[in-house]
């Protein structure tokens, strides 16, 4: 069962009570317990309901909030919400970490502070939220949780490093601008890119896709211009 | 200026009658239009906003109409739902494709009746009529038109033949299956491809994608067993 203490806090923090108490104890509750545990239901299925649940709510409050952005940013700034580890972090503050239940091998193993396993939970806990009182609910939890770091730019998409730099350097006419892979581990993923500007090793950059590596260092090269 | 036959057409056979009729207009409106016409919108943000709105539409319609699914189950329907050509379907099944307004050069290349435009013009419709009217009236367009084909199995991603084949042929140990492209039309695109079962030729598919074809040689393959 949920803890009493627990869902006094969702009604103080966020004004949260469940008419139907076993959707949130759905949602607290993972594969590996309710395989150990007959009867009783795990949050997959809330899970895939409330990724599009947040989908929505989040797309809706960009399209009102920045009405000056095009179609790409909009789609760039949603994708970096919802496909980032933000999620989970909220899933921690919201107290949803230390209820979830885990099955006895999960638990030793440590998933309880696992990133994935948490942006699950707080996409489930949205769906059951979802099904327990509509969209208007949501919403208001949103406002309490992530709508807030969305407007402090946190996810801003538009800092786009590479175009920047390009246009900073290209700014006097045309430079050859290059990135070079110069190590990468695919197992790990772990990719590190040179950056070279008219010949001239410039910076460089480590991440988990080529793509994130040219960012980090066209960032690096961007602050010491 | 949407036609009032159109706008009738909508009102009869769907009960819509946008508040707002610039939405309805914006939603019907392409980018090559738009550039030519200015201080007109185009649609591209409401297909931003219109993709998470069906998203959610038909997640909870399965959800709901579907309890026996399992999540993988659920997630494979979606999908097979919103990535689909299905969408364009509906979009001349509505008029769409006759009210659209398009530049002139994409009016010459024939983009009215292109697959991927309608299915961008039916998310952006969806999209301005959850603005002007809120999800309840994206349900009630979406029950005279998307969901009668999903409860009749069009969607169905269960029926994964290959899979289905292989377990089939497999069942008293390992034997070789092959799919082959034979011809393919990329431009087009359509893929043919020979099934082949312990060196044997077994029967050929014919689709859009490499896949596709393989699902229809594997379905020829599994009537004949």
């Amino acid at each position: 069962m949920v803890s009493e203490s627990f869902k006094n806090e969702l009604q103080e923090k966020y004004q949260i009570k469940f008419n139907n108490e076993q959707l949130l104890e759905q949602a607290l509750t993972h594969s590996s317990y309710s395989n150990e545990h007959q009867g009783c239901k795990n949050y997959e299925k809330l899970e895939f309901l409330g990724d599009a649940v947040l989908e929505l709510a989040i797309s809706d409050y960009l399209y009102r909030h920045f009405p000056n952005m095009n179609e790409g940013e909009l789609t760039r700034m949603r994708s970096n919400i919802v496909r980032t580890e933000g999620f989970s972090q909220f899933a921690t503050e919201c107290g949803f970490s230390r209820e979830v239940k885990l099955g006895k091998g999960e638990e030793k193993s440590g998933s309880r502070t696992r990133h994935t396993l948490l942006e699950d939970v707080f996409e489930a806990f949205n769906g059951a939220l979802f099904l327990d009182q509509g969209m208007p609910a949501v919403q208001h939890f949103l406002h309490l949780t992530v709508y807030p770091l969305i407007a402090e730019g946190d996810f801003d998409s538009s800092r786009d490093y590479k175009t920047e730099l390009q246009e900073k350097l290209q700014v006097n006419g045309a430079i050859d601008i290059q990135y070079k892979v110069i190590d990468s581990d695919e197992a790990q993923p772990r990719f590190t890119v040179q950056l070279i500007v008219a010949g001239e090793n410039i910076s460089q950059g480590i991440g988990r896709s080529k793509k994130a590596a040219e960012q980090v260092a066209a960032s690096v090269a961007l602050k010491n211009i």
